[in-house]
């Protein structure tokens, strides 16, 4: 969930609880539903071509990233992905959209054993004589041990704050494209790569269940995403700007670009979360087993009013970035 | 679902079935899905304002609507309704619209103990200058007893079709609304309070578990809504149109109209069912627990190739309507 959405939902979509189901994950990045002898971990998204993707966006990488970006939700809670539900708004019936966007789409579910279980189709709604363009909204339910389940309520002073792969290379994917700044043929590649198909980390989400205090995925950017679990855990961090991981495809760029890509940039569906460092040795080997780059990047300590988020550099100098993370509705 | 989404359904998202989790509703109301030792169903509906809703809807009924559609799915399976996810996209924020789109939606999700519990806003995309106009996507969870569950298969050769409440309404409301019919103050009253705010068939459904033998929910009309159980269970039926139930709202209107709205007319969301004769009095009972309107309006016999789905006056005259339901991508 997003900034805006939490304004949004705390506002007009929070009620007292009701019913027989309920979940543990209220803030999360899935909702943990205890369904009597089970636990279920479950996921949605809505995404819209030409608000998450480009307008002439690839539909092969469509279909996999708007299910990728609900397995790296599952991810999050350390759930395995079991099925998904697909709803699809289409401005016209287009067969060869349609068959690339499956074929990405299918892909995906096939390697992540993520079965599509059922769907809606619609035609979006019309602007004037223009239909509007295609609207995606997959909701994704993954399985869980009973009791068991990874949020972002959990971390405690004295943890460490982990990092998968790098971060801001999708971020720095767009502005290349939007022209803003310039990379290097192979990296333009790299980070388009990571742009159009991240990996969801279920396997590492997985592997932390009995490790990982306090899990979230980076979807809005390191300091939104953290500020979450610090938000949910009611703590404070510091944070070693120069541990964070960066590819070598942004190394090429200013480090006030570095900073921008790598703090405030979205998109990178890798998972950040905190662990006892009594556990660092077994986390290192999560890594290892599950073939991810972890990085330690920082601690977690007690909350001081005002300094939630620290990020500072080995010389002590504390990085400032203008806002906190992507909002659709504080464009 | 729709004609037109099996048409796509089955060409870009039929695949072999693969994962941990497997689906027994392909092609029914609702996936009903075993996670191990419990069954839950799950449906999901996508709704657009101008598509789905008149561009001035009231947005409470948007909210109430938008999931009485979804818990309509999960009547038509038998399942009691538990949870449900919502995806949002907005072309701005309007927090008088989402105040009453929330109490709406909340109105129904309370008395029918569905909680929400999760979701994701998002801003819809821009044709222009212009965002597309507001964008639902639920997904609702039901809860079901081991090996249960209704679905479209299943309809035997002597059953008979049953239909709760009456039908037709939510359609001659749409033709009053657009001009072409005229009704009587009160009767537009009555079919404008069934087309904004539908009765989902929980309490029905449920209690229909052990005597059904096959169930969906009329969504896109009664012969086509029946048309789906014939074809999933290859069997065909003979109705009967003076049985069909009528509201003394439609009586008013000409033959044909009635006829129109009522077997072609679609978003009644009630249930049509088949069950054995044998069993005739005991869904009379259920009937009378549920406080819900049963009427038999038919029998299921052998299929005959081209002759599905015969309706025929007491006098034996056949009823012929142009065409078989709502496709959004065949309008």
């Amino acid at each position: 969930m997003r900034r805006g959405e939490f304004q949004i939902i705390d506002r007009f979509f929070t009620y007292e609880g009701f019913g027989e189901w309920r979940s543990q994950g209220i803030g999360d990045d899935c909702a943990l539903i205890d369904t009597g002898t089970e636990r279920i971990a479950v996921t949605t998204d809505m995404m819209a071509i030409g608000t998450h993707f480009l307008p002439n966006a690839n539909p092969e990488d469509v279909g996999y990233k708007a299910l990728a970006v609900n397995l790296s939700d599952l991810a999050a809670a350390g759930a395995s992905p079991r099925a998904f539900f697909l709803s699809i708004g289409l401005p016209e019936r287009d067969d060869a959209w349609l068959a690339a966007f499956s074929r990405g789409l299918m892909s995906l579910a096939q390697t992540s054993g993520c079965a599509l279980l059922g769907g809606d189709t619609t035609r979006t709604a019309a602007v004037g004589d223009v239909r509007a363009p295609v609207t995606i909204s997959i909701t994704a339910m993954g399985a869980l041990s009973e009791g068991k389940g990874l949020g972002r309520a959990g971390a405690r002073p004295g943890d460490d704050i982990w990092v998968s792969g790098t971060l801001g290379d999708a971020y720095a994917a767009l502005k290349h494209r939007w022209g803003h700044w310039q990379l290097m043929p192979d990296a333009a590649e790299s980070v388009f790569e990571r742009m159009d198909r991240p990996t969801p980390r279920n396997a590492l989400g997985s592997a932390l269940l009995d490790l990982a205090t306090a899990c979230a995925d980076v979807s809005d950017g390191l300091k939104a995403d953290l500020g979450h679990i610090l938000e949910r855990s009611e703590v404070g961090a510091d944070v070693l700007w120069d541990a964070v991981p960066i590819s070598s495809a942004l190394r090429a760029l200013s480090a006030s670009a570095q900073q921008e890509a790598a703090l405030m940039g979205g998109d990178d569906y890798e998972l950040v979360f905190t662990a006892p460092e009594a556990l660092a040795h077994r986390v290192e080997q999560v890594g290892l087993l599950t073939q991810t780059r972890l990085t330690r990047i920082g601690k977690i300590r007690e909350k001081v009013s005002g300094d939630n988020l620290t990020v500072r550099t080995q010389n002590g100098v504390i990085i400032t970035t203008p806002t906190n993370g992507f909002d659709h509705f504080a464009v």
